[in-house]
């Protein structure tokens, strides 16, 4: 193990977006694993497109990806009309906050940009260090957020995770996966993967990129989860969040609820990784979160979509984990236990300071 | 409703086995919902293979179909060999009995021909009418059981199952479903099928056979199933097993574990469905169940079986749900409420006797 800690394993290889100098290039994630390819968006309305079509997806790259959308549009605007540009820029804004309208990090991004812009005169030069910025805040947040939440596992030998949480869904390293590839270095050896039905991101997405990165990984259905538990395989269950109100629920994919429940029988911890921009301080409870609810044609075979087919299907996006169903919130500004609304607003005292 | 009972709709026209008068015929449960296909098998040999390929599934189909493999095998040997077709039969038991050697159902129907055979005399002709009293027995037993089941559920509005436990499973009918037609008929509106991953038993089995009867009914991701419970939209889970314990713990497909905890957490009822012949009275708990695991290929994508991937993944077919989560076990013989050894044992002195 102190091997490892002297010259650590490349833990971290793969990269959803990079910046080429003049364009966003985006890693397809809609056609991994089995085809590695990468688009470069020039437009603001292209990066809203790659957003909307799934090519980028995870709340903190989407957040990441939109605050670039907004150096290309003020670089192209600024070409075209000097003197308009920020009144120009403003249907960008528009188009990148309709892509994703669910991510609470997409308007935290974009509201950074508009204070960038507001503040940094008129040239949309300093545009492009911001967005880096953001990108760059996020990698190390993740590091930080990976740091704290490897000590919290005190060497667990198993756990388990859902969905897609990696370098793919955030600037890199990742927010729940981050502190998996942490605990890793630290010795945990056993790392269980959800396939995330219907869209299979941790079938597609999660065991990818730990097998680009050689963290060995094993595979299982959603439904087995409660078994593995029941197994004594796995001592934490670490998922992301696309919201966390303000009294410390947690939205997130569908199927995090029921490893809660299933976590909170078998004596087994649960723990959220989000950076504090994931946090939704505006609503109180996750009663008040509106669940998307997407196509059945993601479930239902086309078979039953014949014409007087008495078939359908219900296919919520997310569901949410009351905050007494969860052992820690990790976030870069530290951790908190068993939340509550109380517990929750000291966070947000630290992340509003400087 | 009364419209209903006096004029009942078809709500049971599936038929998995039929018997042709010198054949099998067996619809291609692997095939469903996409092409409905029969095959007619002619061997002890062929059933085999039917219920190994898995064209044949559920318990109580397979030991069905064993049967009339027996008789096939019976017929084809006292032509060949009046004298000895007892002895030369012994084989085509044996083939049988490998076929899916987890399969209670399948000894208990093996075991019922062979006392036939030992007390029949020297003729085959009567073992057909035997096989076939097996076959029509557990569609009594089948609708037995949906009345029992249909009245605890005392107008539940909504119900959740698991895997295919239906016509195709069975002779026909079903155990959990059949209780889901009889509580239908009775007026439960909403029916909720998991779709039941890896193999997909819900999605292409349990909702197609639905829709053959014109039962309205919603597929869900197993995921989702924590999360519909909370919204209060079923008050039942309703299964079936493919092997109870003398304790009342019951063997089913890999995620019924987890929607029984789920189910206790929510305050909604949790029932398994089976004829006694599904009863392992030999086994005193679930601890002593060995799960079968399948092929770590049907979750992992072909890309993962590159030469130094680091990726498998761990596939239980089954689960063993815990008698004390288990708030009623319905058979043909009656119901066992909050299942022990003790009050099990009382439903084997009932269904031993004539």
């Amino acid at each position: 193990m102190l091997d490892n800690l002297n010259n650590p394993p490349i833990i971290d290889s793969v990269r959803a977006l990079q910046w080429t100098g003049n364009a966003l290039r985006v890693l397809d994630q809609r056609k991994l694993p089995g085809s590695v390819e990468y688009q470069d968006f020039h437009t603001a309305a292209g990066v809203a497109e790659a957003i909307k079509s799934m090519r980028v997806r995870g709340a903190p790259a989407i957040g990441i990806a939109a605050a670039y959308g907004i150096v290309l549009a003020a670089q192209a605007h600024h070409v075209e009309n000097p003197g308009e540009w920020q009144e120009l820029i403003l249907q960008d804004f528009q188009v990148l906050a309709a892509s994703r309208p669910t991510a609470v990090n997409l308007f935290w991004a974009l509201d950074k940009m508009r204070v960038a812009i507001a503040t940094g005169g008129n040239h949309p030069d300093s545009l492009l260090s911001v967005a880096q910025s953001i990108h760059e805040d996020d990698i190390a947040a993740n590091r930080r957020m990976g740091e704290l939440g490897a000590v919290l596992l005190k060497g667990a030998s198993g756990v388990l995770t859902h969905c897609n949480t990696g370098s793919l869904a955030t600037g890199g390293y990742g927010t729940a996966l981050g502190v998996i590839r942490s605990a890793y270095l630290l010795g945990t050896q056993k790392i269980y993967a959800c396939e995330t039905r219907p869209w299979l991101q941790g079938a597609r997405l999660t065991v990818w990129e730990l097998d680009q990165d050689r963290i060995p990984a094993t595979l299982i259905a959603d439904s087995a989860a409660a078994w593995l538990m029941k197994s004594g395989a796995v001592q934490w269950v670490i998922v992301g969040a696309d919201r966390i109100t303000a009294n410390g629920d947690a939205a997130n994919k569908i199927g995090t609820y029921s490893h809660a429940v299933n976590a909170r029988h078998h004596g087994v911890k649960f723990m959220v990784v989000a950076p504090t921009s994931t946090i939704d301080w505006n609503t109180a409870t996750g009663e008040h979160i509106n669940i998307e609810e997407r196509d059945s044609k993601e479930l239902l075979s086309d078979y039953f979509h014949h014409a007087d087919s008495v078939i359908d299907a219900w296919n919520p996006v997310f569901d949410v984990t009351p905050a007494n169903l969860i052992d820690a919130i990790v976030t870069e500004q530290g951790i908190v236990l068993n939340p509550t609304t109380e517990k929750m607003m000291a966070l947000k005292d630290i992340s509003i300071s400087p």
